[in-house]
């Protein structure tokens, strides 16, 4: 399949880019400033010309995110407002177009995370968007068949806690190419409206 | 107790104010256009100007939320953008402010809604925002004590279905009274980071 991989950069991404190419995959990595292609998912208008760009593609799938991590009280409007538009509206953006890119056997794959369910100190504006990923991924799943959409939602990488362990203390990290696994699961299975769950 | 309540002048804001009022509470009913107080929640100014206009409070309410429902294929960006700032960000920003002028011993209860789990067609963005705002929950829950937070997710209104009706088709319906219960429970109870679902 060809498949585009928005966040192919990341720690993440290189991880789901690995899986997917070791499955024969076609990957078409975007980042927001180097790859295959660069777009900046979070203005609607870059999303248009992603897509124009890309050419056919049989799936899309998402490794990137942008959260602001601040405990509750110093959190600003500015920064509930970016981490919904950089996890959240972001990729709902991505589905809403690229329905009309996407060939009809084709999926959508969104990353949330375990902020969804299990809060964290500094966590609230990330779970939030984790939270309408989730529950878009759901509702999308029965508008539009015969396309797919499901959302893997890991739990902190191990290739991350050099960054983000001081927020996730005492939770286990998984390797990033555990959670590569499920994107592999979304994209060739067949199920719908799943959130996978790797912890 | 006395009683933030935004959205006091609809439907389910209307129940919720009797049922606060019959327990003897005082109840500050906030509403765009009319009310003891008037502020559109959605522009984060506004709702500055509200706490500093409704001085001393032990509890914010929120039953009003605008949503637009479209069939995915018909919703633009700027209407999943309308429904997460109209549902999700104004009720995050109500709690963020509000974490500054409700007493210690007060609690917000924000409002989500059924299509967190259950979507119906044309109804992905306002599943989003219901996620957001229940993850958010959970999420302020563990930042906020002493002071608490749940939100109350109903499925439709007996009293919205000449308006709402067609969208919730097959789907049972309860009065807004009953609804209005999950909110007594949620501001004279102790639990904190709840979600009540009434169906």
């Amino acid at each position: 399949m060809r498949i585009l991989l928005v966040g192919a950069g990341g720690r993440l991404g290189g991880a789901v880019r690995r899986a997917l190419e070791a499955r024969e995959h076609e990957v078409v990595g975007v980042g927001r400033s180097g790859g295959d292609l660069v777009a900046d998912i979070t203005d609607p208008q870059a999303v248009s010309r992603l897509y124009a760009e890309a050419g056919p593609l049989d799936a899309v799938a998402v490794a990137a995110g942008d959260a602001v991590f601040k405990p509750l009280d110093e959190l600003t409007s500015g920064d509930v407002d970016a981490t919904l538009r950089g996890k959240a509206l972001s990729q709902l953006e991505l589905v809403r177009q690229g329905a009309r890119h996407v060939a009809p056997t084709g999926s959508f794959t969104l990353v949330s995370g375990i902020l969804t369910e299990e809060p964290i100190v500094a966590g609230a504006a990330a779970s939030a968007a984790n939270g309408a990923v989730e529950a878009f991924v759901r509702a999308a799943a029965i508008e539009l068949p015969p396309r797919r959409i499901n959302a893997v939602s890991p739990t902190v990488a191990e290739e991350s806690l050099p960054s983000y362990g001081p927020f996730f203390v005492g939770m286990e990290a998984v390797p990033a190419a555990r959670v590569a696994t499920a994107y592999v699961r979304s994209i060739e299975g067949a199920q719908t409206g799943q959130i996978y769950r790797v912890r």
